[in-house]
């Protein structure tokens, strides 16, 4: 996205993602800051953690709290599965941010949120913090990634398993 | 540990286990192949998963089938967490392994899981597959790795959450 | 640099260089390969071979054939050492763009030459290329990095030794 | 290899090679110092320098100084060279040494030359430290990596400009 394109993105999306490439790409940061609009900030392929959270600042420090940090994965040798989750990452950012900002650790609007309004499924309020999301799209609508997508039925499944899941932890979805 | 003191280990544990650095030891492989004992075999931090899979054929290839592997962390650029846990390597070494062996994938001798029956607690029984199980301590007796450790209180709380976790997705301690 | 900046800045200066983490910003590409400018792109971190060369791809697909491809380090496991030069690379550029492109190979003009038209010292003319162009500043001058910078009677004398270097390597400078 | 059999190659080999996936086999360390051999230790694919050095260790605590440290490549994402030499590695190790251990730095018996007694040309004599030098075989007589291996004659181009190199460089073979 260029970064002079943010604000009519903004006008159409109810959240704006930034993806692994651009999350270091300082200008685009700063206008995605200012647009209003909760901010997805992909993990790069070889961000280290402090790197994406000081990536995080850049938002923040125009004003806008509603930072959601998404791991998708890192680069690795190993090969055959393309990226490498790094589930570590899930634990180390909240401690980072439960010692940096504890205003922003709190369950729903925490930085390891989803807000998924732009999706007309049953699922689309705030999902669990404490754990990191899943982001998923509806094959049929995507724009990218389709084959990685979810179908309705499917999600609706997950959302199921997931939520039998969250009791058995005690927790809310 | 020496090649020619497997024979020694052997008599007196329930399993014997090849650390991270000695995955691609191939004499101590085969000799851990011979020695009639389960066989827990961690994954090296810059193995690959096919390399990973080669090493337990070393031990298959002796006629031992009772190979456990432990997925331990990987090394990657993410210095702030020491190792990084691959989980996609469960998923891609189930993949592997039910299309090469299928005979060696059913739920509670497979490849996966763990025995515990050196442990003295409750949970000392096959744990789980279908996912990949935990490699438990107890701290007080631990002759390495004391801090990493679980005590046994800590150890059934732990055991506790995760049947629940268990039951929610169906599955059988 | 955002992209509507581009032209700005290469009115000004003879060679535009697009730094590390902006290696895949595609917009800022596709900008970059419009002004007109000789491009110096530096590898991303994590930017494997393959995707350095498409990034160049968006240059070149504007009808801007300097391209200057810049090794500059990648991340890995060794920290000690900030980045892991991948030497590695240089090679397999060069065999890339031989079967590739062979129109661009040629000594001076090639991907890997660096001109140095900004810096007034007796060694700003092209580069040699055949083998990789180490990327130099003044420090007094530098308006970034510049503990990593070189004073120019340090940069003549270096120059001094290059020059023996590839005279000894039957090279012309 | 098996410790031991370590007295056994000691006794016909000139130069004991610890290679990649023993660097931290420990019981092979500690025979390989006792056997009064220079011992020639590669890296592993994912040690670290300072691991890398603390094996080192291993061998000069039985009394063996003779410890020849081989860069061979790390493993890095980059996929398509196989494994990224890292040069870096080479200073890295020497200011390490240089502070750790002065003694041991000097010209000829450092721990980056390579006594090469084993091989047949005109070249076996200790090769310049300053900088690694380079792990050469016999293609005909080798006994594994026959491909990556250098014929007698080519070797001898290779010394060649090797020595107009050093030469350039005020150094001496």
């Amino acid at each position: 996205m260029e970064p002079d394109k943010v604000d009519v993105v903004a006008e159409h999306a109810d959240i704006l993602q930034v993806g692994a490439r651009n999350v270091q790409n300082f200008p685009l940061l700063r206008r995605v800051g200012d647009a209003g609009k909760p901010v997805l900030l992909k993990r790069g392929m070889a961000t280290t953690i402090q790197e994406w959270l000081l990536s995080a600042e850049y938002v923040l420090a125009r004003g806008n709290p509603n930072v959601i940090l998404c791991e998708r994965g890192i680069r690795t040798f190993e090969a055959s599965t393309r990226f490498t989750l790094d589930l570590n990452a899930v634990p180390a950012v909240k401690t980072a941010l439960a010692s940096a900002c504890p205003g922003r650790s709190e369950p729903r609007n925490g930085p390891l949120a989803v807000r998924r309004s732009r999706w007309p499924w049953p699922g689309s309020r705030p999902a669990p913090t404490g754990s990191s999301s899943r982001c998923i799209r509806d094959p049929e609508e995507a724009l990218s990634d389709g084959p990685q997508s979810l179908k309705p039925e499917r999600f609706a499944a997950l959302m199921q398993r997931v939520r039998k899941i969250a009791r058995a932890m005690d927790r809310d979805l």
